[in-house]
C-alpha cells in the first residue's frame, strides 16, 4: 500500500482534524498520524479513541518528521503555531491550514515559515455545530468542497497532491484567489451565522416570550437558527474579526436591504414583499440543481455524516 | 366506525390542507371530505390524488352541510371567503382556520360569521417549503404542535373535539391568547423567515459574487436560509402585513442587536462576540431538550415527513 503522505501532524484535535485523521485511516493515506492539542484533556481523547497513533505536548514537537503539517486550530492561533514550529518543520513540508478565512491565515502564517516549506492554505466547507475530537466522524468531508488559495508560485505538485489527499477523503477541491474565498464565504457562511447569532439573542432576550416558549414552538424556523447559532464561539470570534472587512461589507448590504423590507411591511406594500419573495425562490432551485441539498420537504432532522452548517 | 366529523370541507387545497385530508383518511377521521380551490389545475389535482371526495367551484357550496370547515387560505384572503360562506354555513358548525397569525384573522373572519357558528381559529407549526396539492403528506403534523386561540366564552365540547381532531392526525395541542400566539411566532417563525429572505436578496444582487458560487459553497449555512426563504410568497407576504406590528417589534430589536456585534467586529471586540455567541448555545440546547430537534451532527439533509420550517 503506497501512501500520499508519511507522517501527518494535526496541530489541533477537534472536529475538522478529528475527521480527517478517521478518513485518512479509513483510506489508509497516511502511514502515521500523529497530533498535538493545548488541552492535555484533548490529547488523552484523541489517543483513547484513537485519532492518532502519538499526541505530542508541543506543537514543535509534533511536526518533527512530518511530510504534511495541518494547522486545525482557530485563526486566530495561527500565528503563534506558525512561529513556534517554524525552526522544527522539515525541508519540503507542505503546511496547510483549515481557517475558515484565507487573507489574514497568509498574513499570519506565511512570514514565520523558512524557505523550502510549501504553505497552501485550505478551507473544508464542512462541519457540524459541535466541536472537539469526539464530533468528528471518517464521512464529513464527503461531496464538501475543500477550497485552496495556493499563493503565486506555489509548487503544482505539493498542491495537486494535497488536493488527492483531501479527494481521498471524498472531498471536491477548487481553487481561488484569498481575498475572492473571504467574500464569497463572508456570503455563503459568515453574515449568515452572525445573523442567526443576533437572532437566537433577540430571543433570549426578549422577556414578553419566555425561553421555554420560544423553545416549544422553534420547530416553525427559528430552530434551525439555533442550530447554526450553536458552533464554536471561539472558532467564530476569530472568523468575524479576521475577515471583518468582508463581512462588514455584506453586512452594511443585509441591513440596507432589511430596512427596505421593514419599510415595505410598514407601509403595507405587498407587492414588493411577493415579489421580493418570488425572486428568492430562484436561488433555492439553483441550490437543489447544484446537488448541495434536495428537495425533500422538510429540513432540521439529522443523520451524521450528511449535509452540515460550519464555515 | 365512529367519525369524529361528519363532513369536513376543506376551503383552500393547498399543502395543509391536503396533508389534513390525508391525515384524516389515514386515521377514519371524517366520514366525507370535501374542498374547495379558486384554480381549476387545483380542484383536479385534489381530486385525481384523491385527497377529497367532491370539489366545488365555490367555497360556499363547499361549506353546505359540513360540521367542521377549515379555511385554509392565505390570510389575506379569510375575510372574503368567510363572508362568502357565512350565508350557507349549518348551524353549530365549527369553523376553524390555519393562518400563521391569529389576530388578524379573528378580526376579518369573526364580523362575517353567524349567530350559532364556531368559530376557533387554529395554527399548525408545520409545513414544508413546498406548497400545492401535490406538496401534502399524512404525516406532516406528527408530534408538531397545533395551537389554538379560542375566543372568550368559546363553547368548549366544540373546541375539544377540535383538539381531538388534530391530536389524532398526531399533534400536540396548545391553547393561548390570540395577542401572544401572534408575538410568539413573531420571534420563532415570522421574523427569522423575514432575515432568511432578505439574507437570500442580498446574495442574489451581490454582483461581486456571482450566483454559482453562492449556490455552489453554499452548505455552510446559507443553503438554509434559502430553503427557508423558499416558502410560499403570498402566505408570507400576508404575514408580515397582518402582523406587522409584533414584526416590525421583533425587527427593531433585532437589527439594535446586530449593530451592537456589528460594532464589536468594526472594533475588534473579541471579547463580546465570544461571550455573545457563548450565550446562544444554551438556547440550542434547551430546544434538544424539548424534543423539538435532535443533536445529531449535521443538519440540512432531509427525511419526508419530519421537521419543517413553516410558520
Amino acid at each position: 500500500m503506497s501512501f500520499l503522505y508519511d507522517r501527518v501532524a494535526l496541530i489541533g484535535l477537534g472536529l475538522i482534524a478529528g475527521s480527517m485523521a478517521l478518513a485518512m485511516r479509513e483510506q489508509g493515506l497516511a502511514r502515521e498520524i500523529v497530533g498535538h492539542a493545548r488541552s492535555a484533556d484533548t490529547r488523552a481523547t484523541a489517543l483513547e479513541i484513537g485519532l492518532v497513533d502519538q499526541v505530542f505536548e508541543t506543537a514543535a514537537e509534533a511536526v518533527e518528521g512530518a511530510d504534511l503539517v495541518v494547522l486545525a486550530v482557530p485563526v486566530g492561533a495561527m500565528a503563534a503555531v506558525a512561529e513556534e514550529i517554524a525552526p522544527r518543520l522539515k525541508p519540503g513540508v507542505t503546511v496547510t491550514d483549515v481557517g475558515s478565512v484565507k487573507q489574514a491565515v497568509v498574513t499570519e502564517v506565511l512570514p514565520h515559515l523558512p524557505e523550502g516549506v510549501h504553505f497552501i492554505p485550505g478551507h473544508p466547507l464542512a462541519g457540524t455545530e459541535h466541536s472537539g475530537p469526539r464530533a468528528g466522524f471518517a464521512t464529513l468531508f464527503r461531496n464538501r468542497w475543500w477550497l485552496f488559495t495556493p499563493l503565486e508560485g506555489a509548487d503544482e505538485q505539493a498542491v495537486s497532491r494535497l488536493e488527492s489527499l483531501v479527494q481521498a477523503m471524498g472531498a471536491k477541491t477548487e481553487r481561488m484567489d484569498a481575498a475572492h474565498h473571504d467574500l464569497v464565504l463572508a456570503v455563503t457562511s459568515h453574515t449568515p451565522h452572525l445573523i442567526a447569532y443576533t437572532m437566537v439573542g433577540v430571543a433570549d432576550h426578549l422577556k414578553r416570550v419566555t425561553e421555554s416558549e420560544v423553545v416549544q414552538y422553534s420547530a416553525a424556523g427559528f430552530r434551525d437558527f439555533t442550530r447554526i447559532a450553536a458552533s464554536d464561539p471561539t472558532m467564530w470570534r476569530d472568523v468575524f474579526l479576521q475577515n471583518k472587512d468582508a463581512v462588514l461589507d455584506i453586512l452594511g448590504r443585509f441591513t440596507e436591504e432589511l430596512f427596505v423590507l421593514q419599510r415595505a411591511i410598514r407601509m403595507g406594500d405587498g407587492q414588493h414583499l411577493f415579489d421580493y419573495f418570488t425572486r428568492t425562490r430562484a436561488i433555492r432551485r439553483g441550490i437543489i440543481e447544484a446537488g448541495q441539498d434536495t428537495s425533500a420537504p422538510d429540513f432540521g432532522r439529522s443523520q451524521p455524516g450528511g449535509e452540515n452548517a460550519k464555515s
